[in-house]
């Protein structure tokens, strides 16, 4: 790629994110749009809902950028959960690699590579010059240049893997100190237990309770027997649905609207009063619900949340095994009750463990079919393929700026737009697996999607950028290293345009909400939704974390190969530092806990981009005919293993439970405390099905189905 | 290796059995042989010593497997402990295996296999006919009879999988009958805690009862601090000696032996007493263990034995994590106090670690090294090779006897040897590793030993015999089923061999114990000893199971390879049935109880054998142009794995730990006995060193140093 295509791409990138602050800046001071951009408040009760129109709110304005950087990072566990904190820690994280990378990158390595005259450029004309005279690439053959090379990475390892240990050490210890400062939540006391031997001489909850009560005579609590449910949660849904319609539909004052037709679509038959249509519709439902409702409580699936007294008796059914035979009474920790997500719950383990075996085929199956955007992806940056598949086109393409737009900017943006597809579908996947808790599901597919962008963003591309891709790689293990040192260091030109299109603008786009945004304006305008339509979404950490971590891999890997793109990644994170901030206070309510368990994702995925960026190191000297840096070399991937081996073996069963003194010292200091038994009392019904409630659609209604749902804290 | 010379290498080997067999029949009669064939009966004091000699008993008698035959599994079981029965549970789960195999094999596959036409012999001299006529390589390309080795293969592997199912269903539940009727034993109530915080201001003994006090109150018994004793243990081990030596001496009735010259190996000198010499010896002993007692009461190791009340308690302490700082109150489970060992203890898990690391490359090392005497074996079978190294051995190898004891018997004689080595290392290198039991350390070197065995005996022996053998065959997956399927069947001969000198020889050997046979009859006759100098032995599992599950992979693998073997396997397990039965009532006493823990290793081996059969199924299904067939049994090590992995999940738990339901109704029952209180106050002195008992080289001495340690049952 030429400098003057990504330049190109870059121009267009910087434009598309300068519309988007400067719309933003403007439309979230207009009346209405708040439901957009703070949702969180609304629902809140904090935003003040100003509606008179001035012509001074036209007027772009930076304040929210101020408050996004004053927030205090206690602030924000309070307001927006641990998992937000851990959020923030990556982009930190990330940050200080990088500034780091980038002034050693850019005033070190880059004046260097830049001297050297193995690629022998015309000195001149900048413009048409390839980039890779900016790499590593241009460095001669055997020149002693190449030991600063050596000492970067070396040095760079060092202080990658100093920060990975203060961050784990760091949130570890906040991890238990959110454990130690939270209140009590339903699912610190309770374990689900699935494979409830089935016996036709008494019902699953007496053998539950006879069970349990046997086993923890003193700390045994209550039960609540899963029930499967989906066809009553329908029928709820719709009649939710019908509910809120018929409510609108009386305050609302235009008695027009309160009559439609009977026949087709509203337009022929008699007129009908709308409210007494939906009236009569929902206490059909009502009945229908009380039915099912009473059927139902015969059809008990055999598994059941199970509560006790103390989180100590807790962990211990958790980990210790229940019953003689294996596969049954196996318990896992239950989620909170907002979390409970099962549409594929299974309580046999075969069941389960046939469904793992699917998701893995669908995902590898997934990763060879995306293949086809990734080829068509390389095809584009190839012009001169290009121009040879389709002749026709020969004529548009000798326009200069045409062409580096479709070299530079269209490549990547193509790939963006098929990766938009990637998160759902893993999330998909992932709810096959039968997880039963949504924080599960999506800490589930959070992997799978990095798995999955590394491989086909990263391997897919460097491979067949420079016709090297041979699915037999993996094979020959010994020539992986000169495969890459060949193969990555040209396509340092792509990544740079790739950052900037999905790190800055998709970025950009989430601070703006195009989307959010246009189908507001519509369903306010034209289908008359009142604010109340607007629900207040997530971080889908299973779409943001990967993105963040596959940046931080660029980053580690072309850190010595190609320094140019430091400057576009600490941009990329300087971006999302402000806009993540803003995001989390206005826009984005948590909709669980996990206590911080993306984390250790994050230190493997930067563990692996190391070693990774070692291998190529490897191969780079060879390359260069420097086979003692070599050698050199090849004691640093061994060591960060052995580092990381010790950092899992240190911190990771932080992240997995708490310790026997935690969890005793919190039992403890609630002895005494009297609210207590009022939050046992409620714990009894914390996981009854919210669906098997009475319905009774009058004002009431909606906090008769919530027993128990208050705070959402781990 | 023609048919001849396998018959000399049988003939070898019979005859060296029958003359164990007859030798050992006369002996184990004779007076003062008794400690050597039944030193385990006699410690029992059950063994009648006839000391009055007669003819009759130069005659062989066959009573004694009469006897070993009419053993109940539950005699078995009360004598010689759980992992006895799991041993013989081996041989009768291969008897019935091969059994079955060897009548397939013989009456169906052989014939088949000898009215094939492929390799073109000469049908009418049968003494220089390659073996190689019985085995699959003689059936004709493409002929439909290979549809018979094809369903033998699917019949074989779901009968072998249906009595592996058995077997592991029948002991995991007899594991868990044998634990429920076990005495109360120190183990069960036992935790080894590794990584105590030392701290300056406490000592270690006080800061574990602070932290178990906090977090049992009410379980928590007792605690042993870990010393570091090795030297009082060699201070103490040199007085027993010599204590040994005075009382032999003080009861002996020859005066003259107890003067001897105090100069150079008491030839010069003055004249000394010895009991005088010997009583001031063991006095200056017993001087320098006071001191060194008393100096080590302060060189406490961060590590300590926690006894709690509950069976319960304690495996909560072990399954939950204890501190928040994963390093520090590491738990693991105590052995038995019989069973500590720990010549490498060591508290930190960086120094364990790394000698995990350090015994893994010694592993492999052990492994490269000994390629060199496997190579040595295939020349000895390759006879033209021989001649072309040595060709002045030309005459002697042109006599016909000579030359088939050469190919025949020597191969695997030497082999035998060179193996013989391998065990001893195996467990120096695992007690290294930083285990706590002898029963640890015996599981692990045989899981070593086994690997070992199979990676150098069958794999170094298929390749290197047929000159395939390349260190790249695992960097071509896809070839391998074809390179396995020319390399192993050409073995068959070789392997039979090997069956009846490894197997056979060796057993027969076992019954007779050659060795210790000569060593005592040497060290009663000439040095004086008296017959308490006899130790009793154990079982060495680590490497007589790896013996037995590598016969059972041949058997498996040349199943409808080479049917010829089996009769010869069948045979093994039939003599090692016998003579296992009569060892373990007569010769062995259980040093160690694992509770059945060697079972998995074997199920796992035998899904592997089963894998690797099919594996080399689809290689000859490929060289014998029956494509269709090779696809067909594909499935099978799918099929197989996942069988595998439903075993792992339905039954390895339960010989992990035990459940608890099983844990609380064993605690419950024992609430009311009142020997409980009696066995508590004993259980708090458990695991003191018994280095650090008080030393007093009188009578009652011996009992002194072992207060607790009884039965060793688990």
């Amino acid at each position: 790629m030429l400098l003057s295509a990504l330049l190109t791409s870059v121009g267009i990138n910087l434009g598309l994110c300068f519309l988007y602050f400067t719309l933003f800046s403007i439309l979230k001071r207009q009346p209405g749009n708040v439901y957009v951009y703070a949702p969180r408040l609304v629902a809140e009760g904090k935003a003040q809902q100003e509606n008179d129109f001035n012509l001074e709110k036209l007027l772009p304005s930076v304040n929210w950028v101020k408050r996004a950087w004053q927030v205090t990072e206690d602030e924000l566990l309070t307001t927006a959960g641990f998992d937000a904190v851990v959020l923030m820690r990556i982009i930190i994280f990330s940050l200080r690699v990088f500034s780091f990378a980038a002034v050693v990158g850019v005033f070190v390595l880059l004046p260097l590579n830049y001297m050297g005259n193995q690629l022998n450029f015309d000195f001149i004309d900048l413009s048409t010059k390839s980039l890779e005279s900016f790499s590593v690439s241009n460095v001669d053959d055997g020149s002693s240049r190449l030991w600063i090379h050596f000492g970067a990475v070396y040095i760079f390892t060092v202080f990658v893997c100093y920060l990975l240990y203060r961050e784990y050490k760091s949130l570890s210890s906040k991890r238990i100190e959110y454990f130690l400062s939270s209140k009590p939540q339903p699912h610190q006391f309770t374990v689900l237990v699935r494979g409830i031997p089935v016996s036709s001489a008494r019902s699953i909850s007496d053998t539950v309770d006879g069970f349990f009560s046997e086993c923890y005579p003193s700390m045994y609590l209550s039960h609540s027997i899963v029930r499967s449910t989906s066809k009553i949660k329908a029928l709820v849904k719709y009649g939710d649905k019908v509910h809120k319609k018929l409510t609108s539909l009386k305050s609302s004052n235009q008695s027009e609207e309160k009559f439609t037709r009977s026949g087709f679509l509203g337009l022929f038959g008699k007129r009908v009063n709308m409210v007494d249509h939906y009236e009569n519709k929902l206490e059909n439902i009502e009945e229908n619900v009380r039915t099912e409702q009473s059927s139902i409580i015969g059809k008990e699936v055999a598994a059941a949340f199970v509560c006790f007294k103390t989180r100590f008796t807790t962990a211990t059914a958790l980990h210790i095994r229940q019953a003689v035979n294996p596969t049954e009474w196996v318990t896992e920790p239950a989620p909170h009750p907002k979390d409970v997500y099962w549409p594929f719950f299974s309580t046999s383990f075969i069941r389960i463990w046939i469904s793992n075996i699917v998701v893995i085929m669908a995902c590898i199956l997934l990763t060879i079919m995306f293949l086809i955007p990734v080829l068509i992806v390389q095809g584009l940056a190839n012009l001169k393929q290009l121009e040879m598949w389709f002749p026709f086109l020969k004529g548009i393409l000798s326009i200069t700026f045409i062409s580096e737009v479709i070299t530079g900017y269209l490549p990547s943006f193509i790939l963006q737009q098929f990766l938009s597809f990637v998160p759902p579908i893993m999330i998909m996947l992932s709810s096959m697996q039968g997880y039963i808790a949504l924080s599960q599901i999506q800490k589930s597919a959070c992997i799978k999607v990095l798995i999955f962008t590394i491989w086909n963003i990263f391997f897919a591309n460097v491979l067949s950028g420079s016709a090297l891709y041979r699915a037999n790689i993996i094979l020959e293990p010994k020539k992986i290293p000169e495969i890459l040192a060949i193969a990555v260091p040209g396509q340092a030109s792509f990544f740079i345009s790739y950052v900037v299109t999905s790190g800055w603008t998709k970025t950009a786009e989430n601070l703006f909400r195009l989307n959010p945004m246009v189908f507001s304006y519509i369903k306010r305008k034209f289908l008359g939704y009142s604010a109340d339509d607007f629900a207040v979404p997530s971080v889908s950490y299973h779409s943001q974390i990967p993105r963040m971590l596959f940046f931080g891999l660029l980053g580690i890997t072309y850190f010595f190969l190609a320094p140019l793109i430091l400057p576009f990644i600490v941009i990329y994170y300087c971006l999302a530092y402000i806009i993540y901030r803003n995001q989390l206070l206005n826009l984005y309510a948590p909709k669980y806990e996990s206590g911080g368990k993306f984390w250790p994702i994050v230190h493997d995925s930067t563990i692996f981009s190391l070693i990774l960026m070692h291998v190529i190191a490897i191969g780079i000297f060879i390359l260069k005919k420097l086979p003692l840096a070599s050698s050199l070399i090849a004691p640093l991937p061994v060591i960060t293993f052995l580092f990381n081996s010790y950092c899992h073996r240190r911190f990771l069963p932080m992240f997995q439970s708490y310790s026997a003194e935690s969890l005793i010292k919190k039992d403890r200091d609630e002895q005494a405390d009297r609210s207590m038994n009022e939050f046992r009392d409620k714990l009894t019904s914390a996981y009854e099905d919210p669906n098997l409630m009475p319905v009774q659609y009058s004002s009431s209604y909606q906090s008769l189905r919530s027993p128990l749902l208050g705070s959402s804290q781990a």
